[in-house]
């Protein structure tokens, strides 16, 4: 059967389930990626499974998310990490070398591998050829650990692309023009393929920025073939034997089918506070506007910043507007500088930040209060600048650009100069020096994590117990949100690496005396809390499951569960029921006792059983929704007990 | 009479008192300095004043402190600035142009002039031939509405310099050889004058780093003579006519004679955590670094980059340092990228950031906990780079960059290479357009004051009322800091350019009902407080003072006061009095209300009145040390007022 790309990569990855749309596969894992905001937690998930050392053929760790060091939280997570990465035989790419994902393109990426990353864009290594996803840090460290990632077989969506981008429309507008088409939530269960005449005029970055923002559209990945430009590019790193070819069959299909024509595409730009809010760039003109940002992984290559550079070159921005620079890797900064590039950007009135996420995940580089911000990063959510009631745009390099000599939202193709067509250097500048390689072994083996105060590991957690006799120390409605479970905001985040601390921060929106009421039978079998429709709604964060459990939350009771919370609690060996007749939630008071004997069996052998409510005759009956495999991670006590009995 | 420079200066400049060590004199300001720390109150503060036009001959405001933008207010500082520069005829310098005092000096700073600035280090300036000083926010205000600076007639400490400085020794090692012989009190109360054969051999940025760090030897300035490179200087940046000479007379003398020889220096090294505990680099050689930081106002010239630079080119950084690179002007920026350096540090592995003043003011680059710190910045003061408990050590730039790449402390002497002489580019780029000039006067007076939602007007304040009668609100004890008046903080501080939030925290860790009790009586009459010994000690800050006054403290009876806080006092129009009988503090209660008829005469008239404590026998013979110029002031209500009824 002719097979397209994506099938492909699937296939060759699949060690269980059936390539059917919707069904449950599992693939193994070649390569992780992890940044420093989700891989502290990462590491230290490691520690806790007791890794001897990373299965994986590669597993970076990259540090480019918080550069800004205002106390010693931040320098010290960067030591411990590299510390890990020495520790587990992972690579390190020190502050300064820029963003994981095009880092990972220039020096580790490989065509037909599979990539799982602890950041939302590791989609973007789909440029390559691989099946690049992005998931949560305890699905990275299990595949680091060797464990395969499960996810619902997705539906592949070709996309053919013909004819060629119009002077002054590049990359960005052609994923602008996609979300134009398709809104934040039309990649969902998807693969995105990208195929036909069109590919080939696009370079390895170009096709960078188009998988990069896949993650806008909600897709699972994006997938581009590894052709003659992947060579090319491979080779310009002096990696040219990690090539291989990938492309559709002859006569493959796809799902979904649609055509994009490159050669009708107009500069385009997303409004705020959605990326699916797309509309021409010369709708807006004359907008004035108070912020130029260029940088991120949605336009990381050396032609997002040279394009720029060449339009400024020997004029001066306007006043009033800040024109941001954010180079993404220490090799493209190098090349730029090297290629004059930076001199014009600065001479011209830009400040130059150092290479890394910057402004583009809020660490610095906000808007002023009602100014507009135009950026050529993937997002624009209301607040993700740092600035309430923010208004930021996003946009291609020509029109960010164009937009601060003019000190208004400019279609760059209005400029009265030619477009300046940028050539890659030939020889890039390539330092593979930088990036810190797995240390063998025999020395990985003696060397010692690297704690700072901020930093504790996680503590062991027992197994599941056979009898349950828990108080419910919190009786609570519906829609309860993880941010009500445990907030986030910068009063809580700084001790995302640090349970002991967090778990303070614990349901203290719900009710502050939680903490202290949990301490109290922490170590007298723990407690269960009860809820209603929709428990664990809103973020993903892992530590609104891992906190309470390190208080000794063993069962959660509720009328049912958002699905990443209960999936969360699994992980975490938190015993996640609901209640088989809803009108029983009237039956139990906060304060109550839950009892229940012979649990691990119960566990085991069905999907319901009986809670006793002690001093009453009340028998609640409960149900599991646990798979084959979670029912041995629940009576393991959590996934990190499993992982480690597996070793 | 044979004058020395830093005489010739003054006396040019003398508008009152007697070229008499200790006298009082004023000064005639021609060129004032503001950053934006400092900058924003200063611009409320000519607001407030109702001025219509700077009156002197430059006023130079800078963008180069609070340049990391984690929400709105920092950006909204920058616009507000800068319309008050477009309003009141000051040059504005935009974020991402670089440190104050380089930037300054390339474009502005001219021999024979004064210079004020809202910024200790203003005394850097004293490098081109200036009388440059740093002063408070309000004494800068002053000046730019065309006062003069009233100062204590210092001592003029001269420096004969000899000898050459051997290869390896750079101009840090001249102000740390300074720092170890005199510590950071031996310049308080003089000027220090360098002159003799040696200062020729040092180029004028050289100069720039010894008069900058006079400010932790605690000199009121720095004086270097006006001579053939600074005309050299001037005529790199296009500055050619703005040069003259300025040189001590044959036979002139100092108060103060020292020697020191250029050709016995050794690389030094200041250890934590005071600029003066200084001993040669090789005292410390092997003690392992994590962060090497080169930048500041302390080592902002050409060569300070480029000498690391080529100490680093074609090597790497040792693993787990953090090398920073924080360029101090844009121009020089712009040079070191045309000349290649960038690319060395880039590659070596450096973290390069935006220009500005960056970590040396604690914004980012805060070390790891218990790492040791190379920094080529003025101060180590304990806390100052972020991080509790700090570890930082301060060095010339060689001893940075060769310590960066061993990865230890390092004499530069014991590198296996050449000592890399570094030439400056002969035509270094030169752009004035990024400093915007002042508007014409008829653009200027229509422009309207930028204003964020934090940034708030002063309100009026009233004069000073013949007669009194205030509730004591407030009884303290001795030794009332002005972090208890008004605390410092990340709390507080993100509210001193809007007064009524800020007042909110006065006295607030006295008694947290203070700012109520206040408010009851702001518009009855206002109120007093009432203390011991030494009230007001600490820091300088001028919120201690307004802050109060706004919420209606007219009068402050207390045994004495810290000599800055009576100072700042004096100058918001609150009544600053002692007792003269010290057992009298045991005669009022918080609560008692004080009485006074006749006081604007009573103020003028004499130095001492009495007070009576409502309902008692009680009589309070108080005392007043107020000058001529500052009785004026009070009864005004205060120094705004009074430069306003001067227009």
């Amino acid at each position: 059967m002719a097979l397209n790309a994506a099938q492909k990569l699937i296939k060759d990855h699949l060690v269980s389930g059936e390539m059917v749309p919707g069904e449950e596969i599992g693939l193994k894992i070649d390569q992780t990626l992890t940044q420093d905001a989700t891989g502290t937690l990462v590491m230290l998930e490691l520690e806790a499974m007791e890794l001897e050392r990373a299965k994986t053929e590669v597993s970076a760790q990259y540090v480019d998310h918080n550069l800004i060091q205002e106390d010693y939280k931040n320098p010290d997570d960067h030591l411990f990490l590299e510390s890990a990465t020495r520790r587990f035989g992972l690579y390190f790419s020190r502050p300064g070398n820029g963003v994981s994902h095009p880092v990972h393109m220039q020096r580790l990426a490989k065509p037909g591998k599979t990539l799982l990353g602890s950041d939302s864009h590791t989609c973007a290594n789909g440029c390559m050829g691989m099946l690049a996803m992005g998931a949560g840090g305890i699905d990275v460290a299990m595949a680091i650990a060797g464990e395969p990632f499960y996810v619902k077989m997705p539906k592949i969506w070709g996309v053919k692309l013909t004819g060629e981008l119009p002077d002054w429309v590049s990359a960005k507008d052609v994923i602008l023009e996609m979300l134009r088409r398709h809104d934040v939530k039309g990649g969902v269960g998807k693969i995105i393929e990208y195929y036909g005449p069109g590919v080939e005029k696009l370079s390895a970055m170009d096709r960078h920025v188009i998988a990069n923002m896949g993650a806008e559209l909600g897709a699972t990945g994006t997938v581009f073939p590894s052709d003659n430009e992947i060579k090319r590019f491979l080779k310009s790193q002096g990696r040219e034997d990690d090539w291989t070819e990938l492309k559709a069959d002859d006569g493959a299909t796809y799902d979904i089918d649609e055509e994009l024509n490159l050669s009708e595409l107009v500069p385009l730009i997303a409004k705020p506070s959605s990326p699916g809010n797309v509309v021409p760039v010369k709708d807006l003109a004359g907008t004035p506007i108070y912020q130029s940002y260029i940088g991120s992984s949605a336009n990381p290559g050396y032609r997002d910043f040279a394009v720029a550079a060449e339009i400024v070159k020997d004029k001066h921005i306007a006043p009033g507007v800040s024109l941001d620079i954010n180079p993404t890797s220490r090799q493209l900064l190098t090349d730029l500088v090297k290629e004059m590039h930076i001199a014009s950007l600065v001479q011209s009135g830009a400040r130059l930040h150092q290479a890394g996420c910057n402004g583009c995940i809020g660490m610095g580089q906000a808007p002023a209060t009602g100014r507009n911000s135009l950026r050529t990063t993937p997002r624009n959510f209301p607040g993700r600048s740092g600035t309430k009631e923010d208004s930021v745009f996003l946009c291609s390099p020509e029109t960010a650009a164009a937009s601060a000599l003019k000190g208004e939202i400019t279609d760059p193709s209005t400029l009265e100069m030619s477009y300046p067509k940028v050539r890659e250097p030939k020889h890039p500048t390539v330092d593979e020096n930088l990036l810190e390689k797995p240390l063998p072994y025999e020395e990985a083996k003696h060397v010692t994590l690297e704690k700072g105060p901020n930093i504790a590991s996680i503590p062991k957690m027992d197994e599941m117990p056979d009898e349950l006799e828990v108080p419910v120390l919190l009786k609570m409605g519906d829609n309860i949100s993880t941010d009500e479970i445990l907030a986030g905001g910068a009063r809580v985040l700084p001790y995302r690496s640090n349970l002991p601390e967090i778990s303070k921060f614990s349901f203290e929106i719900v009710d502050d005396t939680y903490y202290d009421r949990a301490q109290q039978v922490v170590n007298k079998g723990g407690h269960a809390i009860v809820a209603g429709f929709n428990y664990g709604q809103g973020s993903s964060r892992e530590h609104a499951a891992l906190a309470p459990r390190y208080l000794g939350l063993r069962l959660a009771l509720v009328k049912d569960f958002a699905r990443i919370h209960w999936q969360n609690l699994v992980n975490f060996g938190v015993l996640p029921v609901t209640f088989v007749n809803e009108a029983d939630y009237d039956l139990i008071e906060q304060g109550a006792i839950l009892q229940v004997s012979g649990l691990r069996d119960k566990i085991m052998q069905g999907n319901q059983f009986e809670l006793q409510v002690k001093g009453s005759k009340h028998h609640i009956t409960v149900a599991h929704a646990l798979s084959e495999r979670q029912k041995e991670i629940m009576l393991k006590g959590g996934i990190i007990n499993w992982v480690k009995s597996r070793q």
